[in-house]
C-alpha cells in the first residue's frame, strides 16, 4: 500500500449529549480567553455550555454567525477584527461548514503575522497557537474532520481553498442532537454533501484502502438513513447514523478529497450561490455515469454499500446504483437538473471555464474531464 | 447512538516506505533534541532516519531496548533515568508494544514531577509536555494508537496499566516494510493479538458503532492476510494489510477496549511469560464460546468478518466462526492447549485469582465470569 497521510482531530467525543461534556475539556481547562463562534440557529442550544464555562472564571466572547451563503473574505475579515480585539487563546466553531471553515481560519490567523490572502493555497499556513474546537451541527460538510477551508472571493467570484495540517481541529464535539433541528431541505442537501464526498473518495484516482473503509461505510449509512431523517428530523437514531457516516466523510478530505463533483460544482456555488450540497447533489449521477467506465469495480461498490444487489458485470451494478442514487437524491425533494435552479444552456461554458480552473479537485478524478466533457455534463443535467 | 471518546494520533502516516518521511515531521522540525528507543532488531533500519536528523545540527540520543519479555519497573526505571540525564524534547519509539509502550511513558515521565507509581491506573498522568511519535514494528500490539502502557510489577509478577488520554502519541509512522523482518512466530502470536483487540471491541460489553467499523475491518484484513504473511514474510501485500488491520485493532482500544481474553492472559504473560500475543492467541477461542450465547448476532458478525458463509442461525455461523478462527491459529503455527505451553491444571486457579483483579478488562466482557468460569476455560484448554 501506498504511503498516505491521515490527519484527524487526536480527541473525537462522538454521540447523543456529548456536547454537554465540552465544558470539561482539557483544552478548556488550560485556556483564558475562549472565542465561540455560533450560527445563529443555535446560540439557544448552546448557551448552556458557556454558561458553565463562564462561571469558572474565564473569559467567553460569543461571535453570532449570521451571514448567507458561503463566506466571503470580506466577511472573514469583520470576524477576524472581532476576534483580533478579544485575541482568544482558544476558538470553538459551532455549526456547519460555513462556520466551522471561519473558525478554523480564524484560529490560524487571530495575532498571526500572516495574512489571509497569503495562505490561499496548500500547506502555506506556517502554524497554529490558538487551540481549536468544532462542533458540526449538520450532517454535511466534514469541516471539523479536514485540513480544507473555503472561502468566496467576492470580486472573483471564485471559491478559494486555504488546505494546511493546522487547520485541522484539535478537538470535535459531534452531537446529532444538535442537527435536529436542522428543515429538511438542509438535511437533504448536506447528507448528499457528505454522500458525495465518499463516492468521491472511494472512485478518487488517488483512493487508498485506509480512506476507503471510511467511505463505504460512510455511503452505507448515508444511504440508509438520509430519507429517515428527511422524513422526521426528530430520529435520533437516523442523525446519530447520519452523524458518523458524516464524520467518515470528513475524513476522507484530508488524504483523498472529493474530485469532478466537487470541481464542477464551484461556479454554481460561486458565481450563482446555489447551496454547495444541492449543487454536489445534482451533478453526482452524472459525474459518475462519466467515470464508470474508467472503473467499473469500484463504481460497482459503491453501488453494493448503496444497497444494490449485485447483478451479472461490474457495469451492470454500478448503473443500478447510480438510479438508486437518483431515488434517494428524489425521495429526499432534491431538485434533479440545474433547469431547475435556475440554470441556463447559455452559463454552462462559464460555468465549465470555472471549473477547469480547480485543478486541485479535477487531478483526483478517475477520468480526465475536458471543458467539453464539463459543458456535456452540464447539458445532460439541464 | 451513545456518546464515546475517540482518541488518537493527530497525525498518522501509513504505509510502504512511509518511515522515509519521519526525518521532516513537523514535529522533529520544532524540537532540539530528540530521543529514540529502538528496539535492538530495528537499529540498521532506523539508522538512515537518526542520520538524517543529525545532520540538521539536532541533538539525537538512541536508547537501544532490549529487555526481553514484557518490560518491568525497574527496567522502565532505568530507561527514564538516561532520558532524564538527556532531557530530551521529543520521544520516538521504534518497536513491538514493549517498546512502544516504554516510549510513550518516557515521553509522560522524563523531567515531569509525578513518579511511575503515582500515575498507574486510570486517568492520573496530569499532562505531558514531550513530543511523542511511535513507529509499531509489528501489526500487534495497537499501542501506537491507544492510551494504554502495560508494565510488569516484578515483585508481585501483576500487569499493571497506566491508562491516561496523554499516552496517545503525536504522530505515528506506520510502514509495513519494518514489519518484513519479524520472524513467522512473532507475526503470527502479534497478529492474533491485533485479531483479539478487534474481536473483544466488537463483542464487548460497551460496543460502539463508531468503533464497530474499525473492529470488523480489522477481522477481515487480519482473517484474510495472517497466514499468508506467516508463510511469506515478504508478502507486503500481506503485510500492509496486517498494519492496517492492526491500526484498525489500536483503534479500538482506547474508546472500547478488550475484555476476557486479555483479562484470562494476565497471569500466563505476568506469572509465566508466555508472550502476550500467544496467551491470547490460545484463549481466544474458548472465551468466544464462552460468551455466545449472550450475543449470538455480534458473534456471528465476527464470524462473517471472519470469511464464514452465514448459516441457519446465529449461532450456527457464530459457532463456525470460531472454528475457522482456530483454523487460522493453527495455520499459523499457534499452540491451541495451555499444556503445549508448560501449564499444568494446579496453577489454573492462581491464573484465575489474578484474572479476578483485572475487573478494568472483565466489565467490558458480555458475559460475567466469575473464578469458577475463569478455571473452567483454563481447564477445557488444557
Amino acid at each position: 500500500m501506498n504511503s498516505i497521510i491521515l490527519q484527524q482531530p487526536g480527541k473525537i467525543v462522538f454521540g447523543e449529549n456529548s456536547i454537554q461534556q465540552l465544558s470539561e475539556d482539557n483544552l478548556i481547562a488550560q485556556s483564558d480567553r475562549i472565542l465561540f463562534l455560533i450560527a445563529s440557529p443555535l446560540l439557544q442550544a448552546i448557551q448552556p455550555v458557556f454558561d458553565k464555562i463562564s462561571t469558572t472564571g474565564k473569559k467567553v466572547v460569543v461571535i453570532e454567525y449570521d451571514f448567507p451563503g458561503e463566506p466571503t473574505f470580506q466577511q472573514f475579515d469583520s470576524l477576524l477584527n472581532k476576534s483580533d480585539y478579544f485575541h482568544p487563546d482558544c476558538v470553538i466553531g459551532v455549526g456547519g461548514g460555513s462556520v466551522l471553515d471561519c473558525a478554523k481560519l480564524l484560529a490560524a490567523l487571530t495575532g498571526s503575522k500572516q495574512q489571509l490572502s497569503e495562505i490561499v493555497g496548500i500547506g502555506l499556513l506556517t502554524g497554529r497557537s490558538i487551540k481549536l474546537i468544532c462542533v458540526p451541527t449538520t450532517s454535511g460538510t466534514g469541516s471539523e474532520m479536514s485540513p480544507n477551508a473555503i472561502l468566496l472571493n467576492e470580486d472573483t467570484a471564485a471559491k478559494s481553498g486555504i488546505i494546511s495540517p493546522y487547520l485541522v481541529p484539535d478537538s470535535c464535539y459531534i452531537d446529532p442532537v444538535l442537527t435536529v433541528s436542522l428543515p429538511p431541505h438542509l438535511t437533504a442537501e448536506t447528507g448528499m454533501d457528505a454522500l458525495s464526498h465518499c463516492i468521491e473518495a472511494y472512485t478518487n484516482k488517488f483512493a487508498h484502502p485506509a480512506v476507503d473503509t471510511y467511505a463505504l461505510k460512510g455511503i452505507e449509512l448515508i444511504a440508509l438513513n438520509l430519507q429517515k431523517a428527511v422524513v422526521n428530523g426528530n430520529d435520533l437514531t437516523a442523525r446519530s447514523a447520519l452523524s458518523l457516516g458524516s464524520m467518515y466523510g470528513g475524513l476522507c478530505l484530508g488524504p483523498v478529497n472529493t474530485s469532478a463533483v466537487h470541481a464542477l460544482s464551484y461556479g454554481l456555488g460561486g458565481k450563482f450561490h446555489v447551496a454547495h450540497g444541492l449543487a454536489n447533489a445534482i451533478l453526482l449521477p452524472e459525474v459518475l455515469r462519466f467515470n464508470l467506465s474508467v472503473s467499473p469495480e469500484r463504481h460497482a461498490a459503491v453501488a453494493l454499500a448503496l444497497g444494490v444487489k449485485s447483478r451479472d458485470t461490474f457495469e451492470a451494478t454500478a448503473l443500478a446504483g447510480i438510479e438508486r442514487l437518483q431515488e434517494l437524491s428524489r425521495s429526499c425533494g432534491i431538485p434533479q437538473h440545474l433547469s431547475d435552479i435556475g440554470i441556463t444552456e447559455a452559463v454552462l461554458p462559464e460555468l465549465a471555464d470555472i471549473a477547469m480552473k480547480v485543478t486541485r479537485l479535477l487531478n483526483n478524478n478517475p477520468r480526465v474531464v475536458t471543458k467539453e466533457d464539463a459543458i456535456n455534463i452540464f447539458k445532460k443535467l439541464l
